[in-house]
């Protein structure tokens, strides 16, 4: 098996994006900029009553292993979805980006999907049905595709349902005894919320890398200053990639603190998948022996590809932009 | 039932969207800027080789019924799609854009998809497996959803198979009888080659309006001369929108004579769906009894909207873009 820079594990989702505006996300009971997860029914009720919406590849450490390939990076996915039009779909997409994708499609339930609410200031608001990627067993977590990757990167989403978790934990003690770097993403504060204990352990024993905006970060550590969150996860992980927005991230080892600045954005037209494609520079620049502002510098670069269009899956070469910005040869 | 201005009968289609150049169309056997129909084996294998798609409802005619609709219309279409996720899709983007959609889910095949390969000079090259859409029977044709319209719109598109030809036939008979006008749209210059002896009698004998681009109209009559064939059409029907692409469009009556020239783009994006879109335009203007310079304005607005972005749904609603240019009150 060749090697791997990155080997992600997360929901295989496809999101079905369409424009609302404030009104109909209070109708409908959404939080703007959080991720919901909601049941069949509900997405069905959801759906007849959104606007005509496109179909897109998305997940977000799927979103993350594109965008490491996107830069010329060797990524590999895991995740599950079903041997329907949703599935066939997802797994063109992933592999046609170049990711090494080989987890058998099947479960009794559809493909996951995402009903994903653009409002007018580009914020996106997600309803997630997670079908059946939650069905990922540890059967599937394939040993010997994390053995060939640098970091193992792990998508918080995955502790929302017990399957799910355990091949979470499954997959980050074989990284572990491999001598991999074991990377997380917390996601979303609400899911740090319904998570917090076990993140808070898993943090502190298991992580290596840490992902988090803000709101994460200080949810996770219940505290309402970003500074005493960051000092936290600076002595909980060997590096701490927190992510601020339009103000850039902060970077932190325990003998670097490291500030990036956003890369400029002419339009925000949807944020979906800004979080994931900074991992994804981050990570790639890691990988490859980049220093920490070099890495964040990349990451900040593909956030802003992202922002820039529909969908959480880069629409061109992010070497080619990383290149053309001097930030790669 | 609800009066429609317009009634539209098409192959219902998703169409899969991806960039490529054009080493890849020429590797692939494709001939730019057409429509080529392909079997089953043959969609898989270009789905295969082209990169990551984004999925967005299309259909030639179901896109001019989505875009009378976007101007305050009102729309509704005939079409088959199955009971499967892309089926779905289809459904709910129709009936979400506002156009009235009853046509029975079902069949042995899978809804109709559209390989769309865009170019970077923004053209389109259209590879498509018509599955279950032309299994559309004389049983689906809704006469009563018809005679409740003043136009009834058919694509060319329809020709290509046996069952959807005669569903076909049957409509225009329909309307023809409760004294309705039939529109047609020629949809590509091969699909006229393919049918030129039906399509020549049908446009003499029973198409009240025509819609041809350049290439359309000088294959029907078989010449080089685009002035040639402009007046044979204006002879063998009572209005012809004949559209140029950036040139704009000649419309023609027995009486008048009208040139409108092409609304400006910022940049073209994606070509796909301009002539549908023209046609919504146009249609909705005679259908509110615009004058033709007027109705040809809306179209020139509508098919400008349509290629400043990837898919052939509008993306803003066309009554807002119109009242903004002046053209609606």
């Amino acid at each position: 098996m060749q090697d791997h820079d990155v080997v992600a594990i997360g929901n295989a989702i496809v999101d079905i994006i369409g424009r609302c505006d404030d009104a109909f996300l209070a109708a409908h009971g959404r939080v703007k900029g959080s991720m919901q997860l909601v049941d069949a029914p509900t997405v069905e009720r959801l759906y007849g009553a959104m606007g005509p919406g496109i179909e897109i590849s998305g997940g977000s450490a799927a979103n993350t292993a594109a965008g490491v390939a996107s830069f010329g990076g060797k990524a590999g996915f895991i995740g599950k979805v079903a041997s329907d039009q949703f599935g066939q779909v997802f797994r063109h997409d992933i592999r046609a980006a170049g990711v090494t994708f080989d987890t058998p499609p099947g479960g009794g339930d559809p493909t996951g999907r995402s009903l994903i609410l653009v409002t007018p200031d580009g914020q996106r608001t997600m309803n997630t049905f997670l079908g059946v990627s939650t069905h990922l067993g540890s059967g599937e977590v394939d040993a010997q595709l994390i053995r060939s990757a640098r970091i193992l990167y792990l998508e918080g989403y995955l502790f929302d349902r017990p399957e799910a978790k355990a091949a979470f934990r499954q997959a980050a003690d074989i990284a572990a005894n491999a001598g991999r770097q074991v990377a997380l993403s917390l996601s979303d504060p609400f899911c740090v919320d319904r998570h917090r204990a076990e993140f808070l352990e898993l943090v502190h024993k298991s992580v290596d890398i840490l992902f988090a905006n803000e709101a994460e970060v200080t949810s996770l550590y219940e505290t309402h200053s970003f500074g005493a969150a960051a000092e936290r996860a600076r002595a909980d992980t060997r590096l701490s990639a927190l992510t601020r927005s339009e103000k850039g991230s902060v970077i932190l080892s325990s003998g670097e603190a490291v500030e990036v600045p956003a890369a400029p954005v002419e339009r925000v037209v949807d944020t979906t998948g800004a979080g994931d494609l900074y991992a994804a520079g981050f990570l790639f620049g890691v990988a490859h022996g980049m220093s920490l502002e070099a890495a964040g510098r990349l990451g900040s670069l593909a956030a802003a590809e992202i922002i820039s269009h529909i969908g959480a899956r880069p629409q061109v070469p992010l070497a080619e932009l990383a290149r053309k910005e001097g930030l790669m040869a």
